[in-house]
């Protein structure tokens, strides 16, 4: 007698990726995504009575894992999609990521970026873009001008593919080949950390995770200020808050997607904040003991750890360090005493 | 017929050390010492015009390349000298090298280091060598006190073995297991990039480098203000300077030793020097694009390659990256526009 599966048996919606998805985004990435490093301390397995696993997508290209979920994005557009090009919208990683795995297609982009982002990531994009005809970045002022509107627009008038940051199911599939390579590289697992903003990456990484290892514990990591993940899963509905005011730059958003936030609700354990102080703390940490530098958003999952938020005593844990890219002169107000 | 070798027909003297010396001690460091990585960049591959591998010995234990040498060094020593100790001094990473191996090979240190060395060294060393009974630290003031005096009276008093930082077979041996190791990880090179103080890395990694790529050009790097062992090679005999006043605070020597001057005259091609400027600029490079902390000592032969000293167009080049030990406060000097 045949059984229904039990996920239609408990009536549960469908995900929107699979691990099939994550195992296809890294089928795509090979050989062009770097497969970064695992970084281990001994000092800080001793501060924290665990065995820690360090993935450093702070050492992907672009400087942080956003250029898995943009490459094996744009990698499965068609040919005429590709002619016409992407849009995408993002003051930070994001839009990076776009712009290289844009010229790696050879496909024009434009990127949607506020007029006050900082210099170097404005040159770091364009930059990446190279001197491609098409290519281009358009400033908006966040006061006067709607983003969403504006990159609307943009599509309209090329025919161009929209690339959201977070909530489409070929980026977040592409997120999760950090966690797929992490158990590769570090073996099995009891906990993963994974910072949280939209929840492209923790969702991408949780199905990738619980897949491989069911009994894995995966939790999510929130700047206090920005909790808006934490309360929606209070809420058991998607909560949305004011743009949070926190250095993790990556995680100010307001709320997470209609697409990862079902993802995370049946596969992430449970989400932890950390404070401002906690994060530089652990930037500190991480460039003296380890001698890497990470970004605010970056240090998320690992400050949980390392500044005692979570207590992991006795298990193997992996630890997403999700990105690098933050100004010298930033870096040396956090780093003076 | 029997032919003198080359070596004794040619009427040189024997040098310290011979490549099976440097193989005996990767033999000795192996599973204690990290098998650091080799790290690559694109964007540092273009704007040089060669294809560069950087040996990431701020990465090793300790924080220096010197873990090397001080261990190899001191698991040579027989029981009898292993419980009288090992006294070494220096105000820098080779103090934490010797205190982390005869914590590990479970023997007393002291090591003798000036009063105003910087408090995180101090605790660094100190940290390493952990409650040991007979361990400690000794503080001298520069400008009254005779290290060399000091030390030989606590080696005398105690029965201890001296570990100099450099001018010391196994010591040398011990920095070229770093060489022997890139060009296993990294292939064939036609130059390899080395930073100058005393000579003991640079020494070491020209015997393994040369022996296993006959053809390979091996250049050193020097502080622009400290360029003794450049004037040394010039006049054909070691020359002494006064302490040189350079943010390279591991190259501050006043000249190499009598056994790496000799090594060097022979096996290197040349030694260049940078200014402190390029190796703030080489310290911005390595962080804002490679994600890595790295000490100004440990940037100098990056530097010459980055800076433009030396123009290596078309090669594949060896960089060790030789220390990553830098007071944050200081790093945030470097690091502020």
């Amino acid at each position: 007698m045949a059984m229904p599966s039990s996920r239609y048996a408990l009536g549960m919606t469908e995900l929107a990726i699979t691990f099939d998805d994550v195992l296809s985004a890294a089928e795509r990435l090979k050989g062009v995504a770097h497969r970064t490093p695992v970084l281990t301390s001994r000092h800080l397995d001793e501060r924290t009575g665990a065995r820690v696993f360090f993935k450093a997508e702070h050492l992907q290209r672009s400087g942080a894992f956003k250029f898995r979920g943009a490459y094996s994005t744009l990698s499965r557009l068609t040919p005429e999609q590709r002619q016409r090009g992407v849009v995408g919208f993002s003051s930070g990683n994001h839009a990076q990521a776009v712009a290289l795995a844009a010229q790696l297609l050879d496909m024009p982009s434009v990127l949607v970026m506020p007029r006050d982002a900082p210099a170097a990531k404005l040159a770091a994009t364009r930059g990446y873009q190279g001197r491609r005809p098409g290519s281009e970045v358009v400033l908006y002022d966040r006061l006067t001008e709607d983003r969403a509107a504006l990159c609307a627009r943009i599509a309209a008038e090329r025919g161009a593919t929209v690339v959201p940051p977070y909530d489409h199911p070929d980026v977040m599939a592409g997120q999760g080949t950090a966690a797929l390579e992490l158990i590769e590289q570090a073996g099995p697992l009891d906990a993963l950390l994974v910072c949280v903003g939209g929840g492209g990456l923790i969702s991408g990484c949780a199905v990738a995770a619980t897949h491989l290892l069911p009994g894995i514990a995966v939790h999510g990591v929130e700047p206090e200020a920005g909790n808006d993940t934490q309360q929606s899963l209070a809420a058991g509905r998607l909560v949305s808050i004011a743009v949070p005011q926190t250095i993790a730059d990556g995680a100010q958003t307001t709320s997470s997607g209609a697409l990862t936030f079902p993802v995370i609700q049946r596969l992430v354990r449970s989400i932890v904040t950390v404070t401002d102080a906690q994060l530089v703390a652990t930037m500190r940490t991480l460039a003296g003991r380890m001698k890497q530098v990470v970004e605010p958003t970056g240090c998320l999952a690992a400050a949980a750890l390392l500044e005692g938020v979570l207590d992991l005593r006795g298990a193997r844990v992996g630890v997403v360090l999700s990105g690098g890219n933050v100004d010298l002169a930033r870096l040396a107000q956090f780093f003076a005493d």
